[in-house]
This record gives C-alpha cells, structure tokens and sequence, in this order.
C-alpha cells in the first residue's frame, strides 16, 4: 500500500473491495512512530489494537470525534484533543485557537454546542511567560467566540528537552439536541456529500511558516469554530445523517472513515471538491494532495438527498459556510471505498492514508 | 518566603495574618521554571495572573480540583489533569493508574462519582509499543477498578527529543448527588480535619526509585481511587463542608488553599498527622518535609463537630480509610493560616509551597 501517501496522480482504480481491507492489519511496529499520530491507518490501528482492547467500554467503541452518552438521564458528547502544533503561532492563529476551536468542532460534528472545555498545559520549562500568556489570551478570546465556558483546567511542566514549548489537550461537553442523531451508521446509500468550503488551508498554512516558504499570497489558517454553522443545519432538520470535521488525515481520511463505518460507498466528483489555487500550487510545490490536508475549520456532511438543496442553502447563508458545495454521493456500489471521478473522466481510489504528510499541524 | 520550602525544623511562628498573603504576589518570572507546574504559590500566581484573566468566567474562579456545573439542568463536576511522572513505572502503580486515578479522585473530591473519562496520550516518537500497551493495559484495568468509563481519546505523537516517553491528560465526568455542596467556602471554625491514611507515600515511592534508593523496605505508592471512600463518608451525611486530595505540595498546600478559601485559621497536632517510619526515614534522607510530600490515594476533610466520630468510622470500615483519623480542627484565629503543633508543645505555621520538592511525581 505504499502508493497510498498523498499524491496527486491518477491511478488505476482498484474496485474489488476484497482487496481493501480498513482498518489495515497490524503492522508489527516494535516503536511509536510518527504516522501514529498522524489520523490513517497508522492511527487507527493503535487505537484498535492497543488501546481498544485495553480500555474496553461501549462508548469508545463508537468512535467518533467525540463520544455520545447519558448522564443523569440527559444526553451528552465529550469529546478530548491534545495539540502539538509547531509552530505556536502561524498565520491565522495559534495553538490557543486550535485548542478551543479543535474540541468545539469535534463536539459540534455530534451536533453538540459546547458547553464548557477543560484545559491542561504541558509547559517546557525555559518557555517565555509573554509566550505562555499570549497563548492563553488566544485560548480565551476562542473561547469566548465560540460561547464555550473554560471551566476547568490543569499545568504541568516538565524539564528543557522533554517537552517541546507548549502542549494543551481540551476536553468538552456539550448537550446534543433531542431529535439528532449523527453517526456514520446511518449513512445510506443516496446521501448527498457537502462540503462547508475550501480544503487544506490550514495545513499549508502551517507548512508554509515552517518551512519559510513563500506561495506568492500569505495562506491563512481556516481555523473556526463550527457550533454555529452546524446550528444553522439542524435548523433546516435534525435529520443530518452524519457530520465530520475533517482535520489530520483531510477529507480522504474523513470520507473513509465515514465509508467504512457505513459500508456503503462515496463517489466524489474531483473537479467540485473545492481548492483554492493558492493551495494547489503550495501542495504542487510541496508534493502533497489537498484530499490528504488538513482543515480546522471546515466539515463534511452526508445529508439525506431531499434535504440537501435546503441544508446547502442554510450553510452558504452563515459567514463560515458561503462557499459550500456538493461533491458527491452515497453509492450501493464498493461498499466501504471511497472513488473520486477524475477531471478527465476517469476514477481512482481515493485511500486511507498510511500515517501523515504534515507531521505536528494540530 | 524562601523559608517557607518544606523542612522538618521547627520555626518561629508568625501569626500575624497580615504579615502572610495568599496567594502570593506576581514574581517577575521571564520563564517558565519547573515550581510552576508544583501546585504551590507559583503554580497558584500563574493561574491567577495569566490563566483566570485570560480565560474569564464564573466556574474557573472556584479553582477546585473539580468545576461543579450544570448541564441540561443535570448538576455534574467536571475535571482534567495531565500527567507526566517520571519514571513511567514506579512501585505500587504506573502513568496509567495514576492518570485515571487522578482524575476519579478529583472529581470525588466533589462528591462526584466518575462516570465517563477522557484520555489523551502525547507519545514520543521511538517509544516502544510493548510500554504503550503496558500503559494502556494499567489505565483500562484502573478505569474498571474504579467504576469509570473511557468514553473518548486522542493520540499525538511528537517527534524524538520533544517529549519524554509518555504523557497523558485525562478529563473526567461525573454527578454530583443531589444535596451535596463540597467547597472550602463551607468551612467554619468548630469543623474537624480527618485524614484517610499515611501521607507522603506516593512521592517517597517515586523518588525511591527515580534516585535508586534503598529505605530498608520498599514503599508502594499509595495510588488508588476514592471515589468508594467518599460514597461511604457521604452515607453518614451529605453535609460534608470539604474534600481535598492532596496531591501535589502535600497536606500543607491542600490544607493553605482552604484555609484561604474558607477565611478560616486549620490548627493541626503534628503528632496526630500519621507518617509511616519509612517515610519518615526517607523523608530525613532526602531532605524532606512529609507533609509537602505528594499522595495519590489519600484525601483530607473537613467535617462538621457533630458529625466527625461517625464519618470518622465510616471512613476506618472502608478498605482505603482503615487508618484514617483526626488530625486538627478548624478555628477563629490566624484565618487563612495553617498552624501545625508541634510534639513540642510549641507552634510553626505551615506555608503554601512556593514550588515544588519533588518535580514530576505525578
């Protein structure tokens, strides 16, 4: 499966589905590597082979972003990120803003508004306190927009060398309205694909300040809060089948997953998947394919097709949702496998990645 | 203040109350040093000066271990920690065991029962997968020992020289019984202070082995989650004012952030605080003051007079409190002070560590 990693040739497709097996098997990886943090196969297979099994429990099991639950006979999601990104700030914000909006997003693709996060810092010992408080500043000012309460929270240091600046994980909670329930499973053969706009800015953002390249124009993180335009959804119907913000492993990873879970199959028509030129000139230089990128402020919905005239128009009518689109549908066809229809008329396999292009981009 | 680190020698007390502030004020730090994550005064200056401005609201500024809130009507506690104990394995317990039990223990601390929890493991790139599982195998067997639930998680890896191993953050949930309020501000002078156990065994059992020392016996942490012991107190009444575990800064912090919570003055009989011989001879070695040491299966209270004998027994019939007794009482004078009495006969305040003895003990 080496010609998995992104890439953005054609390729023969591969439609036996006997030939695709997800999750991957276990790779007998004796060490951690970078892929297993990287949102694909790598990843995947740590989470079911390794902690799965050794956490046990209904909940994980599911999956998701973020777990749904009951408690006290009111239900919730909970949902938990730790973000490693490098660097601290880069255009379009920080790991403040990506610490907030990262879990509020995961909450809001349970079609949960987040209600109140909890946050830990890992601090390196040796960092600025200007650098330490800017962060916070930033953390706040995210959360104040997304209208989350910071209710709780916890430092750590550990000594110079052991840590890298700042780490922050956030956990959140938040209620899921009566009526919706979002989840991979109810995708069915039909749904309508919408994207909420452009894919993989942040991740070129983030690249192009590491590596101090320059794209002609400066690409700015797309870095959001989602609670709002998912609010805007559910007002049309709660009868979204299933949403996913797709952040480490980008929307190839995102539909997948989704494919996988439902086993049914996606088609997306390439040409409608939208990437702005700046993008694809940056994942040109950098020999990556936007499907495999990075967003932190975009999602994906599969919506049943009667509702996805209404539910487009809903999206493009809020400020984070004005260029969204449809790129494709539910299939009967290679259950579990996700197949883009070329430009030039012709399909390939758009795969799971293996571990991730971008290391450390949240 | 530089007195105020832990040492065995008594000291002239001083009870004047304006001689004493807490917190203590902002030190010029440029950087972020190791006491900043040790839960003593400059932990508490940084929560204070940079976090709480910048991250605002109601809940935070209760500043417990745990955040009492509400959610769809539903009273619950909500709270994180993150965990970087070094080594990852130490005698009685692990990083897993320690993540889940923090976290339970934090969330008994307001009567709260866990029910579901977060986790969030932060890998170093080349750590062995054989030590993952180990460490996953620990945290799923002590979140089933402890009656809790793992409902979500995250991996990040970061790269080789960027991290130490492993990390983990948990965040946890739970309800929170209807008429229990656990707060300091609940204290009043007349109250009785109880401990469960044995202090200072959890951070003599981490500094044994972290500095190859021999005390003649082995000494286990005490690592264990309460949340049985706390159900068992609440049965006698729910009329408990405060629970603190102390963990990191010990007893004398857990004691200091309540008596500067509460506006009250904690008189404690220092020949009553139970020390075991080997801690104490550890604690002698090593330069130590016991009750700055760190515990991750104790808790202290505060009681109301009329209820401490049956609390106190309830506690002694539960497996993790057989030890547990009365230790002091709460009172008028010296409010927000912590005065210990010595064998003596004499006095010496018991300051709120500046930062920490042990560093990464949990």
């Amino acid at each position: 499966m080496s010609e998995t990693t992104g890439t953005t040739e054609l390729r023969t497709p591969v439609l036996d589905p006997a030939a695709w097996t997800c999750p991957a098997p276990l790779r007998d990886q004796p060490r951690i590597v970078m892929g297993h943090g990287g949102g694909g196969a790598l990843s995947a297979e740590l989470v079911q082979h390794v902690f799965a099994p050794a956490f046990g429990g209904d909940v994980l099991a599911q999956l998701g972003d973020a777990a749904a639950l009951s408690l006290g006979g009111v239900r919730m999601a909970f949902s938990t990120d730790s973000f490693v990104v490098r660097p601290l700030f880069f255009p379009g914000g920080s790991i403040g803003d990506l610490a907030v909006n990262g879990t509020v997003n995961d909450l809001a693709m349970s079609g949960a508004r987040a209600a109140y996060l909890s946050c830990g810092f890992i601090l390196e010992e040796g960092v600025e306190m200007e650098t330490v408080a800017r962060v916070a500043e930033a953390f706040g000012a995210a959360a104040r927009t997304a209208g989350v309460e910071v209710a709780t929270g916890d430092t750590k240091v550990v000594e110079a060398g052991h840590g890298d600046g700042i780490f922050i994980n956030t956990a959140g909670i938040g209620l899921i309205p009566a009526g919706v329930d979002l989840r991979p499973q109810r995708v069915v053969p039909g749904d309508v694909v919408l994207v909420s706009g452009a894919i993989g800015v942040h991740g070129v953002a983030i690249m192009s300040v590491r590596e101090g390249l320059e794209f002609g124009v400066e690409i700015e993180s797309d870095c959001a809060a989602l609670g709002g335009l998912v609010d805007a959804m559910l007002a049309v119907t709660p009868d979204l089948h299933v949403l996913r913000d797709p952040t480490r492993g980008g929307l190839a990873a995102a539909l997948n997953e989704i494919a996988a879970a439902s086993g049914t199959g996606v088609v997306i028509r390439e040409r409608d998947v939208p990437v702005p030129p700046a993008v694809a000139n940056a994942c040109a230089v950098l020999g990556l394919d936007p499907m495999y990128v990075a967003n932190e402020g975009k999602l994906v919905a599969f919506v049943p097709r009667e509702h996805a005239d209404a539910v487009l128009d809903a999206m493009r009518a809020h400020p984070l949702g004005t260029e969204s689109t449809i790129i494709g549908e539910v299939v009967d066809a290679h259950p579990g496998m996700v197949v883009a229809r070329t430009g030039l008329g012709g399909t390939r396999v758009v795969d799971l990645p293996i571990g991730e292009q971008l290391p450390r981009i949240c």
